[in-house]
């Protein structure tokens, strides 16, 4: 039998917790044996939910948080303050390595800000990133870094390549995955100035497959694999993949509302169409996991529902079997003894 | 009669020059009696296109220029060396004052160089921002700066503002333009360096009405209407949108080809669904003008058509009727003398 991987769920957050959350992890146990998920949060409400199925008991296991993080709190004071919340129980049980990883639809600050102060940073790296997967024409792409650490500099940059690499490597199944670096053209001289130092450092690094730059408007296409870029950067990238999807959807069924002619043919063509933009929805990839750190915490989005949530916890699987954080330790600690 | 507006129009430049160019000039000179188009560029090939048509020949006339510079070269440069090229001569000819402005859908760093070194920025004004208009749910933005002076500083930013809402004011008729900064987070402690130290100072100018930080997902929404963000993010938000909406509507397409239900369902939305896709094209509202310079200079999309570039001319005569850079002149002084 393989290696069970354990995994905290914060049973608390999200738009649809602790329901879907609950959902999610006894779908998820239901397919991988090898894995055992903690319920973090309000027991009453959990064991609520939990009577609705029918499982194996050992593979979840509730565990007793009262407080909850809401979104709009000021993510370091909610993490100082609220020690007996799901967020901090979880990422504490990580921590004590009585969890493989922790997965959260919660507040998104308060998650960054946990991952780095309580499960803390592997020896070595000097950011944690937050890398979600985003859809493009050929498949998805890592966006390394989208987290809450702006104004990083080239070494990090370098750093966020290796790690992003090592991930879509080995939990993505990419081989040997491109690495571009986000740029306003493809020259190498084009950039600001963070692009313009990180460039060479990348040019040289013989562990990745770097391809150079790669402009926003060539993300979706899917030219590289890994899309390594700055946070500010990271996260307008991300937010406006959602922004610009949302409304030219919107566009779409109202184009296909304006006569009746286009009306039954939206009828003709919404299952099709369905199938296809589902390809094109991020929320269909898992969670975004925040690499770097002692332990695994991923963040999924906040209107994640059981599948999502399901999907996120099989990701922690392959990252425990794939031994990821080993593998960014030789990575890392290669570089520092170079 | 009111006052004729002077407009060198590079006849080379583009995809599909001279042919879409010189129609683009024919059209807009039927559509407005006080324009005059001068077509710069080689004239036998200009005279060619122009004996198509019948058209007042008093409001177009060729102005030759043998050399034409090409997209891919260095753009420094390229000015430099071809003295005749139709971007230096045309620009040259907004220096003298015998055009109000020029028009180019050339190379776009050629354009950007040109702009500051041949025709110069007013004085006062720090940068010139290229500001294109991106498609929102609610009509258009302007997003500013697009350009290649990337790194700007919190000055640079607060310029851009006050002349986005003169942009968007006087050329497209936005009374009191709502103007927000690109940032991470909707709170004013979110964002790195540079949006820290430019919001209050944002919040202070009186002139402009500013409500505060934009996130990249609300852009396409139309929360503002004028965008103000550093080159380097500017550039990501114009080149994703673009990416995104292509793929976007690559999949839609698709989608109603896997069955032949949704084929049916496909030839009966297409009419209605052509129409809607055109309003989020942004090539559909005129080409993005370079801002604060001693005259106006506009590029359009590479792949620009007569109808793009008819657009383009009649905004240039609207820019000059409002008299849009007296305003930037006299707000920019006004914050010099305070």
């Amino acid at each position: 039998m393989s290696e069970i991987t354990n995994i905290a769920l914060d049973a608390m957050g999200g738009d649809y917790a602790p329901v879907e959350m609950v959902k999610g992890a006894v779908d998820a146990i239901q397919k991988e044996s090898a894995m055992k998920v903690f319920l973090v949060g309000q027991e009453d409400k959990i064991n609520e939910e939990l009577e609705k199925y029918q499982y194996n008991k050992e593979q979840i296991e509730v565990v007793p948080a009262s407080e909850v993080i809401e979104t709009a709190e000021p993510p370091v004071s909610a993490i100082r303050k609220k020690k007996d919340s799901s967020i901090v129980v979880g990422m504490k049980m990580v921590k004590e390595g009585k969890a493989d990883a922790f997965v959260s639809a919660g507040s998104s600050g308060a998650i960054l800000v946990g991952g780095q102060v309580i499960v803390g940073r592997i020896k070595g790296v000097d950011r944690a990133p937050l890398a979600p997967l985003v859809p493009t024409e050929k498949g998805v792409s890592l966006l390394i870094d989208c987290g809450a650490n702006v104004d990083a500099r080239p070494a990090h940059l370098v750093q966020f390549a290796k790690i992003g690499s090592i991930y879509m490597e080995h939990v993505m199944g990419v081989k040997n995955p491109k690495v571009g670096i986000v740029n306003i053209g493809a020259e190498e001289e084009k950039g600001n100035a963070l692009v313009k130092e990180t460039f060479p450092l990348l040019k040289e690094e013989k562990s990745i497959n770097f391809t150079g730059s790669v402009e926003a408007r060539e993300i979706p296409h899917g030219q590289v694999d890994v899309v390594v870029c700055e946070a500010f950067a990271g996260n307008i990238i991300l937010k406006l993949y959602e922004g610009v999807g949302a409304v030219l959807i919107k566009k779409v069924k109202e184009g296909m509302m304006t006569s009746l002619r286009s009306k039954i043919g939206a009828l003709l063509i919404k299952p099709a169409l369905k199938a296809t933009l589902k390809s094109f929805d991020a929320s269909e990839y898992g969670g975004a996991p925040l690499l770097g750190l002692n332990g695994l915490v991923v963040k999924t989005h906040g209107s994640s529902k059981a599948k999502e949530v399901s999907n996120t916890l099989a990701q922690c699987v392959t990252f425990k079997k794939q031994k990821i954080n080993e593998k960014i330790k030789a990575s890392i600690q290669k570089e520092e003894t170079n």
